[in-house]
């Protein structure tokens, strides 16, 4: 007897390769006797007809697992939708390991059959909530997986932060811009900017400054039930962004404040993930040896 | 009424100038009616004959609070002789911040009454447990409050190193050495080789690569009760360090483990203590205004 | 006799305190039979009538030696016009201490007199000249003293980018942005994103990418008279900046080409002028002994 | 006619697989009219009776052109023997990329004619040039093609060293040690410890402090005929190491003086040879399109 009885697909946004793995995917599912449902956009891209389409906002009350197949990038969109809800979520890639999206296309019909018999390991991943105040108008809980950046703006000029952290002033930072991210985030744009690797299993919030003028601004790790405000000292054509994805411009007086979302996602691997495995193959770890 | 009623005082290893410091403190807790106690060494140090004199290991089961006068290596030594008993400790520097002994000297005694009064801030300090199994005897029990270090010997030969956690392989190393550090230890050793800094209330453990051969071998943060194993593949004359205080050599196919000791110590702050201020000052990022 | 008979000085731009002390320094010069001329834009920010008005542009060619009031910014744009001229420049600072402005005004008077009598350091500074080369209009030969960045636009995506050295493919980038750097800009935003110090008197060029995707796509330098070139395959929104100052968008298809200026600033400190002294001051090294 | 008549073969050092390719090379350049030498200690690992055996002292005044089979190790160890002499280099590695050997097996017969023909890019590589002044003996002239560091010793405490550049003192340091690197030595140990990449076209020399206690003492590029002085004010075990090969202790109150030393040894390329192209592939940069 199956876990789940009810399981939706969804396909990267608009690409058009994804089309045979998900109909393939999707007939496999419906011989083991689970009703399929497919993401209403990837159903309009792959001319999908013979499965019922549903809206994501639909999927998240109605399913109790969704399959993503994509990279990471469609995995933090369709996360941030989900989050809510209690969606599990598997994570397909398209042929490049993804940190969210471990499964190949070519695994996951062998890999699914555990999974759909309930043999898998359950990862909850915290996401943010951000809010921006603005004398314009606010901007309110906002999701991230990865994380909340705020960056200088395409004049060059640094920006100018106050950082806060439980209503404690913490420090000032003139830099290109500050990184608030989960431990989902921490191999993603922290990473970049010279943060470390935060387990998944920890959960905690990591501030990244991104080029800080002060050499002795470092990363610091915060525990996950920490409220953060950043103040906006000098923006200068500022933004933040959410995800890398969506985005706001701040100004001189706006306020930034992130905490814990308090809804985590539910993500399942198969039996003998190993998230170094995926370290090691993402960061070339391996040829060291 | 005092909450504290027998404070043991405990001075910098023969330093000719704790004896004014420890000798006025003792004075200003006998006349509050709190019972005097001075460790030992310090004693005979300072030549103290007025009060009891009492080993640091029958402080331990003897009072309830102690105050180390010294800077952050005395604290390090005295913390981890205290961890596995209740007392309380309070830090004083002798004129330089230190991040454990954020008192002043001049502070002590006007933020001492209230600190007997039972006002105070109470932060648990985690520390490590290290065993090194090794072919020719083995080295148990260890502990750490800042960090446990593996580091290449005098001959200059990288090490090389396979990092177990938990039972699984995480990955090879090749490096000048690696730092497994506490959040006390964060702002350390771990600092200078690039770690973040871990905010102590942040129960978790951080493993930092020193001079890694592979460039994206980065710092990782790892849950508290991640258990560590670090197994010697190539040593040339490598040494383990336990709060770069004491050391252990090590060769081929020695094994190093690191673990939560399950023993936190426990700091005692004046209400009012700010650890950011202290990093502000320590890092001087307050200049940068 | 002195060694320069007509001295220009130039005062940060519109700064309300730059009179009293330019004012000074007019009347010193002046009564050693210096000839003062005041920048034009200085003049009348100071209401200066006594002292013949210049523009930069006159002064470039006009006089043998300019001083410069105001901070590393101000010296910045001044030297960018004074560069292809062989005029003089002494940087003086308003009290805190600048790379290129080692002078405070307190010592101004003091200093001078030896080096209008012809005893003092002179040290050439190299300058980049950048091209930018578009589809719709190219921008040619801006002059940067400090550097020329290539940055992510605000909408938080990733520039990509190919890097040509001397016509040789060199890397491909996806990163936050580029510097290219000058020794004197080697201690500004190049520093800031992970680059070294390079000493004044080598002369090189400075590749310093900004939080890059690739953890080991370290900074790179080479040789003064190398010809770069960078193409940007992926823009969104990107920008290219000179010194931080002007700046100019850039799309998929334009390249940026940049090499050493070959107009090198004369720079004059006081004997007994101290590099190391200035970084130490910066970069609080001081403190650590 | 060949440009060079006599060339000397040199293998890795008690290599066992060393010999097929020594002796197929050997035979390659007998049939073209060379005449071939074979390194005294190479000869005797492969038992090579056919050709003449020479010692690499007498090899470096009988000989144009040395082949070196190995790693960049081998090579660094041949070239600091070779270095006083005009003897021109080419290295072979032995299956694994090397950045002083960038020839493989494989292609070193096809290679080898167009630069017996004279047709190769000639580099010259600058060497230091380093000496230790102890109290009880000193050591001189020790050349390196890699670096010179100092580093602490197997206790575990911190260097102190005061750093003066042309006598001129530039900073004190509080560090696991400091590395003093050629362009060549720019992407071995100077690399892993935060250096920068130096284009070996550029002549100079790099400091690069390991772990350093002040967070802003950062590389320092300075031109080649710098004189560094290293005083040491505490050492506890401390070491300096020439190219990580041969070491020497040190303790409080030496002092190390570095400079180039004015005999680069002079690598042959074929034509086409591709400085990016080896960095890509050894820094991983390749994959990141």
């Amino acid at each position: 007897m199956n876990k789940f009885n009810r399981v939706a697909l969804i396909g990267k946004y608009k690409s058009p390769d994804i089309r045979e793995p998900v109909l393939s995917l999707a007939s496999f599912l419906q011989e083991r006797g689970v009703e399929v449902v497919i993401d209403s956009l990837t159903a309009e891209n792959i001319k999908a007809t013979d499965y019922r389409a549903m809206s994501l906002e639909k999927i998240a009350i109605s399913v109790q697992l969704a399959i993503v197949l994509g990279g990471d990038g469609t995995m933090l969109n369709i996360a941030r939708t989900l989050a809510p809800s209690d969606v599990a979520i598997v994570g397909v890639n398209q042929g490049r390991l993804g940190f969210l999206t471990d499964l190949s296309i070519e695994q996951v019909t062998k890999s699914m059959q555990p999974i759909l018999d309930g043999k898998y390991i359950l990862e909850k991943r915290m996401l943010l909530e951000a809010s921006v105040n603005k004398s314009d108008g606010n901007r309110e809980g906002v999701l991230a997986l990865n994380d909340v950046s705020i960056n200088k703006g395409e004049n060059g000029g640094l920006m100018e932060l106050e950082v806060f952290i439980d209503g404690c002033f913490a420090y000032f930072l003139r830099a290109d811009g500050l990184i608030i991210t989960t431990p989902t985030g921490s191999t993603a744009y922290a990473l970049s900017a010279g943060g470390p690797i935060l387990h998944p299993s920890l959960n905690c919030i990591g501030l990244v400054p991104v080029s800080p003028h002060t050499l002795s601004n470092r990363p610091i790790i915060l525990k996950q039930d920490s409220v953060l405000e950043v103040k906006v000292v000098k923006a200068m054509g500022g933004r933040v962004h959410f995800d890398s994805h969506s985005h706001c411009p701040v100004k001189e007086g706006d306020a930034l404040q992130v905490k814990n979302a308090r809804c985590p996602i539910r993500l399942l691997h198969p039996e003998g993930h190993d998230y170094y495995s995926i370290l090691r193959q993402k960061l070339h770890w391996s040829d060291s040896l």
